[in-house]
Parts: C-alpha cells; sequence; structure tokens
C-alpha cells in the first residue's frame, strides 16, 4: 500500500524508472493494478492516441519510429506501444523491436514498449489500453500504439484509437487483403509504404478506388499517402494529415466520444473480470475439474454442466 | 421448442437444409442454440478437425479446396468453416471465399460455411467450434476450419484443432514474421505453397531450422512440405502427413487430451456468457450510462463507478 503510494509520488514527479515499473505491474495484471489506474485517470485525456496497423513486413516499426522523431522535433513528448507477437522459444516480445529502440532510446522524451500478445491475464486490448492511459497520465502528448493489423484483438486496439493509420506496401492484391481483413472499415488514414517498389502507384489507386466505393457519410475524406520510411520520406505529409485529422475530431467534438467509449470500455472489461473472479471459486473450479470425465464420456452435456456450476449462485 | 425438435429431427435425418439452419442459428447465438448444441453434444467427437492458418494471400483457400477433394476421393464426408474477416462494404462476408465454393458446392459430402468475424455476438473462436461441433454430430469426417493467422482470437480457432497446418509462402522474412505472429508455437506441419516461385527451398530451409531451435521434447517431428496448391501439387504428400499426425495423436492418447480441453473451453466461454447476461440487466445498463458523464468529467473513476455497479450485486 505505501510502496503504492511512493511509487505514485515518483510517477508524478515524472520519474522515468516509476513509469517503467507501473507500466510492468499493468502488463502484468497485479491486484495493486487497479488502485495505480484509479490514480491515473483523473490525468489522463491530454494525449493523442494513434493507433499504427497493417500487414506483418509492412514497415510500421520503422514509420512510427520517423513519426517520433518529426514529434520530438516539434517538442512533443511520445509515447510508444510496439504489440509485439510473442516467439514461442524466448517466451517474451521479441529482439526485433528491442532492437529497434536503440536508435531513439537515448532520447528522454521518447518511452517505447514492447508488448507480448500471449500468456499473459486479462485481454490483450485491454492491457495495451491500460498502458496508454499511463503513458497519457505521466504527461505524454502522443501514444503511439503500434500493432498487427490482422486480427480481432489487435483491430480492437487501435479501434479505441483517436486516429488510425493503415500501412500497406505496393504488393499484388495487398490492398484486397487489406479490406479482407477490415482494415478499410478502421482506417483514418492510408499510408503506402515502400514506395519506391513497383507497384507503388497501382496500389494507390486501388485504395483510393476501394474508398470510393464506401460511404462517405462523414466530413472527413480519407487521405492515402507515399511513403519511404527506410529513407525517411514522406513522413512530415503524413504527420500534416494527422494533425489535420486531429483539427477534424476537435471541430466534431470527436474526442469526446472516444474518450467516453474508452472509459465505458474499461469498465465494461473490469465488470468481465470481477464476474470471472467472483465465480471461479477454488470449490467450483473443483467441481470443473470433477465433472470432465463425465463431459467428455457425454453422460451431461457442457450446457448441464453450466447449469450444474450455476445451481448456488445467485439464489 | 416444437420449431427446434423437428430441425433437429431433420438434422439426424442427415437433411442439408437443417444442417445449414442449425448453423446459421448458432452462428447467430439465438437463445435456442443452447439447447440445440446439448442434443449434438453426444454426437460428436468423430470428426478429425484440421486448422489451416497463415498470413493473408498464402493460398490457404486454395489449398483447403484440394485437401477437400483428396478426402473426398477417400470416400470421406467434408466440412469447412472459413473464417473470414468481414467487408466493411457488405456487412457480411466476402464474396471471395463465397465464389471459391461454386468448385465444391455440386457435391454432396462438402459443406461450407463462410463465418464473420465482426459485428456478432459471442467470441469468434466460440463460435466457430460450436459450427465444427454441429458438423461434427452431422457425421462429417472431416472439419476443416481455415483462418488467417496473424491474430489471438484466430490463433484460438486453430488452438482448438486435432492437427494444425501452417502455411507460408516463398516471401523474404515470411518465416520469420510467421515465427513474431506465433504460428511456430502451434504448428503440427508447415507448408510451403506456391513453391514454385523464387525462395522456396530457401524458406523451406529457414522454417527448418528454426524448427531445430525450438525444444523437440516430444515424439511428433514437425513436417515441412512444398505445395503449389493452384496446380494440385504436393496435396496428398500434405494429406499423408495429416494422416501420420493422426495416428500420433491416438497411438499418444491425445485426441482424449485435446476433445477434453475443447469440452472445458465450451463450459468456461458459457459461463462467462451467462455471467454477462445475469449481470447487465437493465438496470445496471441504465446506471452505467447515468454514470458516463461523472466518468469523462472524472468526478469518479473507472474503478469507482465497476464497485457501484457491484454494490447491490452477490449481497
Amino acid at each position: 500500500m505505501n510502496d503504492t503510494k511512493a511509487l505514485l509520488e515518483q510517477f508524478f514527479k515524472k520519474d522515468k524508472r516509476a513509469l517503467a515499473r507501473i507500466i510492468t505491474l499493468v502488463e502484468n495484471q497485479v491486484p495493486a493494478c487497479c488502485e495505480i489506474l484509479d490514480a491515473l485517470y483523473p490525468n489522463t485525456g491530454h494525449a493523442l492516441r494513434i493507433g499504427i496497423t497493417g500487414p506483418p513486413g509492412a514497415g510500421k516499426s520503422t514509420l512510427v519510429d520517423q513519426l517520433a522523431k518529426h514529434f520530438r522535433q516539434q517538442n512533443k513528448t511520445v509515447g510508444i506501444i510496439a504489440v509485439d507477437p510473442t516467439s514461442p522459444f524466448t517466451g517474451g516480445a521479441l529482439l526485433g523491436d528491442r532492437v529497434r529502440m536503440c536508435d531513439l532510446s537515448g532520447d528522454e522524451g521518447v518511452f517505447i514498449r514492447s508488448m507480448a500478445t500471449r500468456g499473459s491475464l486479462g485481454g490483450l486490448s485491454q492491457r495495451t489500453q491500460q498502458v496508454a492511459d499511463v503513458l497519457d497520465a505521466y504527461g505524454k502528448d502522443i501514444v503511439m500504439m503500434e500493432t498487427v493489423g490482422v486480427g480481432q484483438s489487435e483491430l480492437d486496439i487501435v479501434e479505441t484509437a483517436d486516429t488510425t493509420v493503415v500501412v500497406l506496401v505496393p504488393e499484388s492484391g495487398d490492398s484486397i487483403q487489406a479490406m479482407k481483413a477490415g482494415l478499410m472499415e478502421i482506417a483514418d488514414i492510408f499510408v503506402v509504404n515502400k514506395s519506391d517498389r513497383e507497384g507503388a502507384d497501382r496500389t494507390l489507386l486501388e485504395i483510393q478506388s476501394i474508398l470510393t466505393l464506401k460511404e462517405q457519410n462523414q466530413e472527413w475524406k480519407i487521405p492515402v499517402c507515399k511513403t519511404i520510411a527506410s529513407e525517411n520520406q514522406g513522413t512530415s505529409e503524413l504527420a500534416g494529415h494527422i494533425e489535420m485529422h486531429t483539427r477534424f475530431l476537435d471541430e466534431h467534438n470527436l474526442f469526446v466520444t472516444k474518450r467516453i467509449r474508452r472509459l465505458r470500455k474499461v469498465v465494461t472489461d473490469m465488470v468481465a473480470i470481477k464476474l470471472q473472479q467472483l465465480f471461479w471459486t477454488h470449490d467450483k473450479r473443483k467441481m470443473m475439474d470433477q465433472m470432465e470425465d463425465a463431459l467428455f464420456k457425454g453422460t451431461f452435456s457442457p450446457y448441464q454442466a453450466t447449469q450444474r456450476l450455476f445451481a448456488d449462485f445467485l439464489t
């Protein structure tokens, strides 16, 4: 208890080690984590949250780095959350993104954290949002969340962002695949990265023609821009589009809508977890183990097993 | 009630329309769905469940079709569940996979269903497993579940399979990306599809060398095979590996383990849904709406809001 208080004090004094420590506690979903987040919420709501997503190998990490450098030149502080599919061999996030960090790690204004996708408690999108809240409360002006965008939980993450950037590369059928993966639905801005590659203009046209098919029932016209992140080309144009989208959200009062949606999600996620904790007592888990055999033999069905588990619950 | 009974009767008479109808009910998670699944469970546990996954564009659909044809030649009946990221434009699963079906749709022994990933009730992996249970109870010998394998919920799906096939294509860094996406962890068999492309042998070697890094603490040696699905090359070799894996599971009593794990998951999923239903009464939802403003203003935190919601629950 006192440890937590001391830690929070350090955090609000902008101690970078306290920040890292708190993020680790949130990632591991320790019991104190609720108390900590609770203390932080009043300070959230100031950071711009940018979600960056796209297929594997689209160059998202490099693009995020270039954007971070760009924002730093404008004297904005930056937090980066790289949602990193866990390697089965190391048990942790992969080295690739850790190596990348070196480039920015000398800069006190940038904080980068890789998050593993597997083997941890709580939903991935929930944990990511909580880490974003921590970075927000710490005072970061920009929080970037980078994910591989072909999966439900990954899409959930970027949907909590204020601005979502979808990164594609010039490859045959890539834009069609992106459409299939539901990426067209969530993009506020499109990027064709590695645009020195053959077919870049065709990919750009493809995306634009798909976008014209989409009902444009809102005033924001989704831009498509070309970058070569590895050579830092197109980054400022992209940053300009992000800025325009920020203005758009502001003018249409959409920051409020997005923030309320996020807060509601935090509550419903907490409710779901608390319900599980209340339900799965030692006795209930034992009961479940004992029913295993009957389930397998078909003596009773999963539905009947569920009813048995609920027999003395809420009565 | 009587409708459900009549429907089930038709189903057990192997009426294909009753099968389609029941799958739709399960997909939409209608209330009768529990009763239906309950009636089916005693008949499940006979089908071999194959999960097929890989990055977008790896040619999974074509490969699944070729495998289906192969199994049909052995006089086995086949069910295919294609988990299909929803298009934002049609609101349903994409046409691409529907078109594909034509090739097999004349065959009474094959049943194909595309499942949308978004906008539906219940977890995706839960619904997919339930549809697999329906196909299993119907008497299908083989149930193939095809997903884009770069996302937590998609990985959850294939983990409920008996045999998991991971499909890659010869492209620079693809195997590394697969490792990043956690695919190496779940593969029982690897396929390098489109193996007439340049770099196929290198990709094969890459996978093999990554596999040697992996602790091989079980007796199953993960095979890597080459296919050109579009020309039906390598399909029977792949089918041979699947058969060998089936024998391996059988000899080591692993079908039992996998089936028990699936049944337990069905129960815990049902519990989670029932808890949500019990909790989110009309009053609680109203309470949540009323707290929105206070949450936004920071008058109280999400944690405090959660506690308020639980105030009269279980006391």
